[in-house]
C-alpha cells in the first residue's frame, strides 16, 4: 500500500490548472480563427501563403465575402433560434424530472433529515436520504445546464468558422483545413475543459456539505452524468431529427427529381439542411460525447468511493479519474499542435492522414500520460469493493485498464475507417453494387454494416474481460474513460466535418467557383470518414461507461447476482434488448414523416415561385426551415419519454432485478444497432461520394453524376441519413441514460420498487 | 399427487395411433389432389362444379395441360436435382458432426464402458459416458435423416401439386384453393406424424438398453433434436440464397429493366425462381418447423426426465409432450376439414378469412385438447427440478403453461398479420411513402419492421414469466410446445402459399388466360400474409424453445446462476448479440453477390439470344438454375459452419459460463432481428401488391404498375426477399441450434470446457 507520489494539495491544483489550461488555449485558436475577417476592409493576410501551392482565387471580390457573411448570419440565426426551442421545450421537461428525481430520492427515507447508516459501511453514519435527493437534484441541474452551454457553445463557434472556412478556401486547402480544424479544437477544448472545472467545482463544493461521508457525496455527483446526458439525448434526437429530414427532404427534390446540385441556393431547404448540420451533428455531438464523459468520471467516482479510496480518504487516490482527464487535455494541446503548427498541409491527399495522426499521436502520448499518472497519483496498491468481495488491485493493473479502453477505441476506430472509407474494398463494393439498381445497393450496405459490427464488439470484449479480471467494474469504469482521455482531439476532429460541410454549402450558395467548391468538398471527404470513427469512439465508450453505471447499479441497490435463469432478470433482458428497436422505429420514422413534409414543401415552392428554377427568384427558406423545427420539436418527446421513463417504470413496478435485465439486454443489443447503423450509413455516403469522385477506373465505370448507378448511390445515401444521423447516435445515449437514471434512483427501486411482485 | 388417469399401456397405444391417423389422412389428401389429372384423357370431374360462381375456362385446352405438365417437370426435376446436389455437400457435413459428437462425447470419460453415477441423483448408477456417445450419435443421425424426409416429400407434394391449382383454377378460384390447401395439409400432416413417430419409435428401442436409466435415455435423446435442427439449418440457409438469388435476379433484370412481368417464360431465371419456391420457401421451411418440433419435444423430455416423472418411472407423466402432440395431430386433422369440407369458398375474398378461421379454430380446439391431456395423463401434483431446488407443480398449473405458450402464438400470427397485410395502415403508410421514392420506402419499411417487435416481445416475455412461474424450465418447454402443437395446421398454411405461388408461375407460363393468373394471384396474395403469420410462429417458438434448452443445458452443466455480472458471461452475452448480425451479413451478402451474377447472366442472355425479347427464341433456363445452385451449396457452408461451430469452439476453450452469455445474448438479440426482417419483408412485398391491385382510390393514385411509386414499391420489394426468405427466417435455427447443441454437448464441456481458462 506504498502511498501515492503526488499529494492531495499538487491534485488541487493540477486539476483546476489543467481545465484552465484547455480553456485558454481553446480562446487562442479562437482568437486565431477570428483573424479571418468577414468584412472586406482588412482580409487577413499573415504572411505565410508562400507555401501554398495552389493559386489564390478571387480574394479581392467583395461581394463574395458580404454574401457569405449574409449566409452564415442567415445559417447561424437559424440554427440559435431552433436550439433556444429546443431548450424551452426540454426545460419543462428537464424540470418536471428534476422534482420527480427530488420526490423518488426524498421519499427513500420519508423526506427525513435524519441521518442515517452508510449503504457499504454499515457501522459508520451517512448524510440523509433527503440531502441526497438536494443534492443528486442540484448536480442534475448543473449537468444539464453544462451539456446545454457545450452543445450551444459549439454551434456558435461552428456557425462562426464555417464562412471563414470558405473564405479561407480561396487562398488553398491548406488554409482551410487550419481554419476549419482550428475552430474545432476551440470546441473540444472548451468542452472537456468545461466539463471537467464543473465536475470539479461541484465536488468541492458538495465537499463543504458531506464532509467525510464521501460515499454519500459521490452518489449525489452521479446526478450530473444523468443531466449531462438527459439533454444529451434531446440534443442528439431532436437535432438529428431536424437535420435528416431536411438532408432527406433536400436531396430528394434537388437531387433526385430536378437535377441541381447538392447547397444549390435554389434549393427551398438548402438553408434548413445547413442549419441541420449545426444543430444535430455539432450542438448534438457535443451534448453527447460531454455525456459520456460526464458519466465515465461519474461511474468511476462513485464505484472508487467504495474502494480504499474512499472509505481512507485519499482524495488524490479518488480524484484519479478526473487526473486522467486533466492530463487528457494536455496531451490533446500537443497533439493539436502537430495539426496545426508543427506541420503543414500542401494538398488535398494529405488531408485524411494528418487527421488519422491525430489519433495515434494523442493515443500514444496518452498512454505515456497514464502511466504517469498511475505511477504518481495512485498508490502501489489499493483495496476495491466488488459486489461483497474486496479485491486488491496494484497501480499498473490499473494502467492496463485505462490504457486497454484507449487502445480499444483506436482499434474501433480504424475498424471504423475500413468500413467506411471508399479506399478499401467494403465500400467499393457497395459502390459496385450500385451497377445493378438501388436493391442490390441496399443489401450490401445493410450486409456491410451487420459486418462491421464483428470486430468492434471483440474489441469491447476484450477490453471488459481484462479491465474486469484486474480491477472490477472499478476497471471498465476507467477503461471507459481512457476511451475518452483524448476527447478534446476526438471533439475536434468531429466537429472539424460538419463545419467543412457548411463551408462547401456556403461556396455553393455564395456562388464561388468550382475549385473553392473542390477544396471543401476535399476537407468535406476526409471529415466524413473522421465523423464515421468519432461515432465508433462514441459507441464503444458508451458501451463500457454504461457497463460501469450498470455495475455501480447492481452495488448500490444491493443485488447480489443477476442471474439470467430467473425469469424476472430474463424477460427484462429480452425486454431491454428489444427497446432499441423500438426507439429506432421510433426516430426513423420521424425523419421519414418530417421528410415527407420537407418534399412537399420544395416540390410546392418549384412549382409555384416562377422562376425559381432559373434562379431569378428567392426560394421561401423560412419555411423550410419552420418544417423542420416543428416537426423535430414535436417527434423528439415520445423518443425521448421511452427513454426517461423506462427505467423508472420497471424500477418501481418490476423491481431492480428486471431492470437489471433491461439495462443488459439493452446494452448488448443496442451497441450492435448503433454500430452498424452508423457504419451502413457512412458507407453508403462515401459509396456515392467514390462514384461521384471517379478518381479510378473503376469509379469512373459506374459514373459520372446523374448515371444509373449514381442515382442509385443517392438513394443508399438517402436512407443511411436517418440511420448514421438520428437513430444510431442516439443509441449511445439510450444505453447509458438508461444505466445512469438507474444508478441515481437506485435508493428509490431497492427500497420501494418491484411494486407488481409485491403485490401478487 | 393423486394418479393420471390414463394407464402407460393405453399411452403406448394413443401415440402411434394418433401419429398413424395423421398419415393415414396425409395420404387421403394426397389421394383427393392426385384426382386432378395432368394428361388430358380424364380431366377430373367430381360432380362439385355446380356451386362454382366463376365460369369455368379452358377446361377443354389439351394443349394447356401438356405445357403446364412439363414446366411441373421442370420445376420437379430443378428442385429435386439442387437437393439432391445439397444433401450430397451436408451429408459430408454430418457424417463429420456425427463423428464429433461421438469423440466429444465418447472422450467425457476416456471411452471407458464403465457406468457412472447419475448426474442428478448420484446414490443411482446410470450408463456409462460411452453409451451416450453411441446414442447421442445414433439420434443426431436420425434427426438428420426425419429431416431430410420430411423437406424432400415436402417439395415432391408441392411440385406435384402446383400444376394440379393451376389447372383447377381454370374451374374457379374455390377448386384451386382446396386442391392448394389439400396439397399443404399432405405435408403438414406427413411431417408433423412423422416427427412423432419417429421420436416415439426411438424412445421405446433406447429404452430397450437403458432399462430404467431415464436420465441417460432422454439426453441421449436430445441428438434428434440436434440432427433435425443442424440439416434444417442448411436447408434454410441453401434454399434461402437460392431462392431470393434467382428471384432477385429475375426481377431486377425482369420487371425493373425489361418491364415484363413476373414469371413471364421469357425470363431466363424463371425456372430457378419457381424452383427456389420449392427448395427454400417448402423444403427449408418444413425442415426447420420439423426441427422446432423435434427439439421442443427433446428439451420438454429431458427436463421431466429428472422430474418425479423420471425419477418415479411415470411413462404417462413423462409421455405428456407427445400426447400433447398426438392430440395436436387429431385437433388439427378436424381443423382442416373445416377449411376442405365444412364450408366453400366461393369467392377471393373469402380466402384471407378461411385461412385465419384455421387458426383461431386450432387454438380454441387445442385448448381443450390440452384440458384433456392434462387431466387425464398428469398426476394431480408432481414435482420438478429446477437448479438445484424441488418445485411442485400441479396439473392445471401445466395446462395453463402449454396453453399460454399456444396463445401467445396466435397473438404473436394476428400482430404479424397487422403489420404485413395491406388491409390495415401500417403497410399502406409504406406504401404511400413510395410516393416520394424508394430512399423513403426502405426508411419506413425498415421503421415498421422495428416497430413489429414490440408486442410479440411482450407476448413471448408474459409467456416466459408465467410459465417459468407456474412450472420453472419445464414450463417454458411445454409453453414452446404449446405454440407448435398445431403445428401440422401451421405447415399447412405455409405451404399452402409456396404451392400457390407457383401454380400463377405456371399459369404464366404456360400463357394461360388472365382470369387464370388473377385467381392463382388471389391466392397467393392472401398466402403471403399467412407466411408472415407462419414465420411469426416459428420465431416465437423458437424463442421458448431455445430458453428451455438453455436451461436444461444449464442444469446439465451443472451451472448454478448464469451471473451477468461476471465478466466471463457478460462478454458471452456481448459476443452471442453480436453472432446474429454476423450470420446475417454473410447470408444477405451471399444473396448480393448471388443475385450479381444471376443479373448479369439474365442481361447476356436477353442481349445475345435473338429474338427472346419477342417470345420466339427459348431462354437457356439450365445455366440460372446453376448459378443459383453453385452459387448457394458455395455460400451456405460459412453461415453454417458458424453456427455449428460456435458453441464447441467457445465451449472447449471459454467454459460453460462464456458459452451460457453467448447463447441468452444470441438468443434475446436474434428474435429481435428475425421478427424485424421478416414483418419488413412482408410488409414490403405487401405494399408493392396493394399498389398492383390498386383496389381503393388510395392504392390507385400511387399505381398503376409501372408508375415512379411503384418502382420504388418493387425496389422495397426486392430488399425486402433476401431479409424475410434468407437471413430472418435462418435466425430461428441459429438461436434454436446453438442451444440443442451446447445441451447434447454439455457433458463434454462441463468436464473438459474452458481450456483457455485453464492455462491462464
Amino acid at each position: 500500500m506504498g502511498a501515492a507520489v503526488v499529494t492531495d494539495l499538487a491534485t488541487e491544483i493540477v486539476i483546476p490548472v489543467c481545465a484552465v489550461v484547455g480553456i485558454a488555449f481553446a480562446l487562442v485558436q479562437w482568437a486565431l480563427v477570428s483573424r479571418v475577417k468577414l468584412s472586406h476592409s482588412s482580409t487577413a493576410n499573415n504572411g505565410l501563403n508562400d507555401y501554398l501551392i495552389e493559386e489564390e482565387e478571387g480574394i479581392n471580390d467583395h461581394n463574395v465575402v458580404v454574401k457569405c457573411a449574409e449566409i452564415q448570419t442567415a445559417i447561424s440565426e437559424g440554427a440559435t433560434s431552433f436550439l433556444f426551442t429546443e431548450y424551452q421545450y426540454v426545460g419543462v421537461f428537464m424540470v418536471a424530472f428534476a422534482i420527480l428525481i427530488f420526490l423518488f430520492l426524498g421519499s427513500v427515507e420519508g423526506f427525513s433529515t435524519k441521518s442515517q447508516p452508510c449503504t457499504y459501511s454499515k457501522d459508520k453514519m451517512c448524510k440523509s436520504a433527503l440531502a441526497n435527493a438536494i443534492f443528486s437534484t442540484i448536480s442534475f441541474v448543473l449537468g444539464a445546464i453544462t451539456s446545454v452551454v457545450s452543445g450551444f457553445l459549439g454551434m456558435k463557434i461552428a456557425t462562426y468558422a464555417n464562412a471563414r472556412t470558405t473564405l479561407e478556401a480561396r487562398k488553398g486547402v491548406g488554409k482551410a483545413f487550419i481554419t476549419a480544424f482550428r475552430s474545432g479544437a476551440v470546441m473540444g477544448f472548451l468542452l472537456a475543459a468545461n466539463g471537467l472545472l464543473v465536475l470539479y467545482i461541484s465536488i468541492n463544493l458538495f465537499k463543504l456539505y458531506y464532509g467525510d461521508d464521501w460515499e454519500g457525496l459521490f452518489e449525489a455527483i452521479t446526478g450530473y452524468g444523468l443531466g449531462g446526458s438527459s439533454m444529451a439525448l434531446f440534443g442528439r434526437v431532436g437535432g438529428g431529427i431536424y437535420t435528416k429530414a431536411a438532408d432527406v427532404g433536400a436531396d430528394l427534390v434537388g437531387k433526385v427529381e430536378r437535377n441541381i446540385p447538392e447547397d444549390d441556393p435554389r434549393n427551398p431547404a438548402v438553408i434548413a439542411d445547413n442549419v441541420g448540420d449545426n444543430v444535430g451533428d455539432i450542438a448534438g455531438m457535443g451534448s453527447d460525447l460531454f455525456g459520456s464523459y460526464a458519466e465515465s468520471s461519474c461511474a468511476a467516482l462513485v464505484v472508487a468511493s467504495i474502494s480504499s479510496f474512499g472509505v481512507n480518504h485519499d482524495f488524490t487516490g479518488m480524484c484519479y479519474p478526473l487526473l486522467i482527464s486533466s492530463v487528457g487535455i494536455i496531451v490533446c494541446l500537443i497533439t493539436t499542435l502537430f495539426a496545426t503548427d508543427f506541420f503543414e498541409i500542401k494538398a488535398v491527399k494529405e488531408i485524411e492522414p494528418a487527421l488519422k495522426k491525430q489519433l495515434i499521436i494523442s493515443t500514444a502520448l496518452m498512454t505515456a500520460g497514464i502511466a504517469l499518472v498511475s505511477w504518481l497519483a495512485l498508490p502501489s496498491s489499493f483495496t476495491i469493493f466488488n459486489f461483497g468481495v474486496q479485491k486488491v488491485v496494484k497501480n499498473w493493473e490499473l494502467f492496463f485498464c485505462v490504457a486497454i479502453g484507449l487502445w480499444a477505441g483506436l482499434v474501433i476506430g480504424f475498424v471504423t475507417e475500413y468500413y467506411t472509407s471508399n479506399a478499401y474494398s467494403p465500400v467499393q463494393d457497395v459502390a459496385d453494387s450500385c451497377r445493378t439498381g438501388a436493391a442490390t445497393n441496399v443489401i450490401f450496405g445493410l450486409a456491410l454494416g451487420y459486418k462491421s459490427v464483428i470486430i468492434p464488439i471483440f474489441a469491447i470484449a476484450v477490453s471488459i474481460f481484462v479491465s474486469f479480471s484486474l480491477a472490477a467494474m472499478y476497471g471498465i469504469a476507467v477503461a471507459a474513460l481512457g476511451m475518452l482521455s483524448t476527447i478534446a482531439t476526438g471533439l475536434a476532429i468531429d466537429a472539424y466535418g460538419p463545419i467543412s460541410d457548411n463551408a462547401g454549402g456556403i461556396a455553393e450558395m455564395a456562388g464561388m467557383s468550382h475549385r473553392i467548391r473542390e477544396r471543401t468538398d476535399a476537407l468535406d471527404a476526409a471529415g466524413n470518414t473522421t465523423a464515421a470513427i468519432g461515432k465508433g469512439f462514441a459507441i464503444g465508450s458508451a458501451a463500457l461507461v454504461s457497463l460501469a453505471l450498470f455495475g455501480a447499479f447492481v452495488s448500490r441497490a444491493a443485488i447480489s447476482t443477476v442471474d439470467v435463469l430467473t425469469p424476472k432478470v430474463f424477460i427484462g433482458l429480452l425486454v431491454g434488448a428489444m427497446l432499441p428497436y423500438w426507439f429506432s422505429a421510433m426516430t426513423m420514422k420521424s425523419v421519414g414523416s418530417a421528410a415527407l413534409k420537407m418534399v412537399e414543401e420544395v416540390r410546392r415552392q418549384f412549382n409555384t415561385i416562377p422562376g425559381l428554377m432559373e434562379g431569378l427568384a428567392k426560394p421561401d427558406y423560412a419555411t423550410c426551415v419552420k418544417i423542420s423545427t416543428d416537426a423535430s420539436i414535436k417527434e423528439m418527446i415520445p423518443p425521448g419519454a421511452l427513454v426517461m421513463l423506462t427505467p423508472l417504470i420497471v424500477g418501481t413496478f418490476f423491481g431492480v432485478e428486471t431492470l437489471s435485465g433491461v439495462l443488459a439486454g439493452a446494452l448488448v443489443s443496442g451497441v450492435q444497432i448503433a454500430i452498424s447503423a452508423s457504419n451502413t450509413g457512412g458507407a453508403w455516403d462515401n459509396a456515392k461520394k467514390y462514384i461521384e469522385a471517379g478518381a479510378s477506373e473503376h469509379a469512373k465505370s459506374l459514373g459520372p453524376k446523374g448515371s444509373d448507378p449514381h442515382k442509385a448511390a443517392v438513394i443508399g445515401d438517402t436512407i443511411g441519413d436517418p440511420l448514421k444521423d438520428t437513430s444510431g447516435p442516439s443509441l449511445n445515449i439510450l444505453i447509458k441514460l438508461m444505466a445512469v437514471e438507474s444508478l441515481v434512483f437506485a435508493p428509490f427501486f431497492a427500497k420501494h420498487g418491484g411494486l407488481l411482485f409485491k403485490i401478487f
